[in-house]
């Protein structure tokens, strides 16, 4: 058997090891990457995805950690990917805060990678759903996705998940802020966290009165809105159990499907776009960009023009 | 004249009725919108450029509004393009705050634009960096970027500026949080915004450390770390004044080409990879992957090879 194979029959029976070889693959874009991807194809899609986004300091993580108890509590599996760049699994190192991770990480059914957001040449949502298809490969329950939910990139990813979690905090205008960036439309499930405090029954008022404005969903899913208590594991069994509702909401009506299959065809655009990127980036190419940039700054040439000719 | 050059010739002789219809047609990805901006290209790289950037909720819109009353009271012209969603300039209408974006809106050498965050075709970054084009060839002095600073995309589009300004307020990790967004590896100035707050000197301080611990920059800069309280209107003018001091620091030392030289590189890649894509994608290529789906969803296929075979 050859390195690529061991690393595929690796990840198959769950050997911890060859799966963060295979994710770091995956990760730096390895030559061999896709072609691990193509052999572990046939064995994804058992494991429902959960996306956890919500803004900065909204205790996503500690959710996250909440949930992976609960889920290897009943006896299951369970992957994380957190890409967040304010969570304390992706920068655990500087937060020091690295005791949480190992506390989860060190369970037998448990495994826990941060991936980096920035710099990724095939695009972070492209690399983070494949970093999910080794987790799912690899005969996980369930795959949470863990994403900061500011920004264009993150809640696409966020939205590659079965099932959407939205996390907000009672804050003044949390709401309204996370209407506008736009989470309102993603979430399955809002969760409001740190429920103890001062106003958060308004504030969950207010998330009701948001889902009530909203067309109902095409798949006849009603969005329920659940308090928790991160730091004290409050809520975190009644989030599963919503979570295991809306998996099974999904396979009831047929839409767990509909969802898959959009998104695979995003994910097969999304490797169609790197492919094209990455087959016209050659030297020579990159060399005639280089060489013709001084004439465009100094205006003797449009960067319109040198577009067109080099892709006409 | 045909409309296109009316559009152009009224960009340039800065009509604001013109410069809104222009702006409109590069954020729609109009057809005639390459042609526009291949005429407006020679009228660029006059103005300067801000990006100001930082966590939600961090004051950025306040600064940006005390910006442009500082600017604008030297008799200076100035463009706005707000793309942070959690921005009041945004999403005024939702939030009610259109009032502020009026009180500057209104005033003569002002132009602010929101730009919307999700969805755009081409690519966000694209989009803005040819919206400052246009506001850029209109002859404003400055034009401001206003993005939030959690998220890649959005650190992407702050980095296209001439000025890097980073937003914090003291608040207990949000110096550690924003190291690990990415935040201060793009910071030309620090603003501590609503410093009148506990714990404002123990944050600045922090920001200094942290500033101390990165490698020198390239072109002998040094960071600062300025206070503000953006509500009072404190501390605006000693921005401006950093910001004019980073810009002629770029000047003297030559690397404000060297800066713009790697910002043009990165657009004009960006704008071969979106014609790419739009080349790639005609009917019959979205058709062949629509029909080809529920092979892969149902594993007779897997996408790898599809990729393969329709980009080989």
């Amino acid at each position: 058997m050859n390195d690529t194979e061991l690393l595929v029959k690796g990840v198959l029976s769950a050997e911890k090891r060859m799966m963060a070889k295979a994710l770091s693959r995956v990760e730096n874009e390895s030559p061999d990457s896709e072609l691990i991807l193509q052999k572990l194809f046939s064995h994804t899609g058992k494991a429902h995805r959960i996306g956890i986004t919500g803004p900065p300091g909204a205790g996503k993580s500690t959710l996250t950690n909440n949930l992976i108890k609960v889920i290897t509590g009943k006896g299951k599996k369970v992957g994380v990917i957190a890409v967040d760049p304010t969570s304390p699994f992706t920068g655990g190192a500087l937060l020091g805060d690295r005791i949480r991770m190992q506390e989860s990480g060190l369970l037998e059914n448990v495994f826990i990678r941060s991936m980096a957001t920035r710099g990724s040449l095939g695009g972070l949502c492209k690399n983070v759903v494949e970093a999910c298809d080794v987790l799912d490969a690899s005969g996980m329950d369930f795959v949470i996705i863990e994403t900061v939910g500011v920004g264009q990139s993150e809640l696409d990813i966020a939205q590659t998940a079965d099932t959407v979690v939205v996390v907000l905090v009672p804050e003044s205008g949390d709401a309204v802020q996370a209407m506008k960036a736009g989470l309102m439309e993603i979430a399955d499930i809002f969760v409001l966290n740190k429920s103890e405090r001062e106003g958060a029954d308004a504030v969950a008022a207010t998330i009701k009165n948001i889902i009530h404005l909203k067309p109902p969903s095409e798949d006849g899913w009603i969005i329920n809105v659940l308090k928790t208590v991160g730091s004290r594991n409050e809520g975190s069994e009644e989030l599963f159990q919503e979570i295991v509702k809306h998996m099974e909401h999904l396979e009831a009506t047929g839409y767990l499907q509909t969802r898959r299959k959009r998104h695979l065809e995003n994910k097969v655009i999304d490797m169609v776009n790197y492919r094209l990127r990455v087959n016209f980036w050659d030297k020579s190419r990159k060399e005639m960009l280089e060489s013709r940039l001084d004439r465009m700054i100094s205006k003797q040439e449009d960067p319109y023009s040198f577009v067109e000719s080099i892709t006409g």
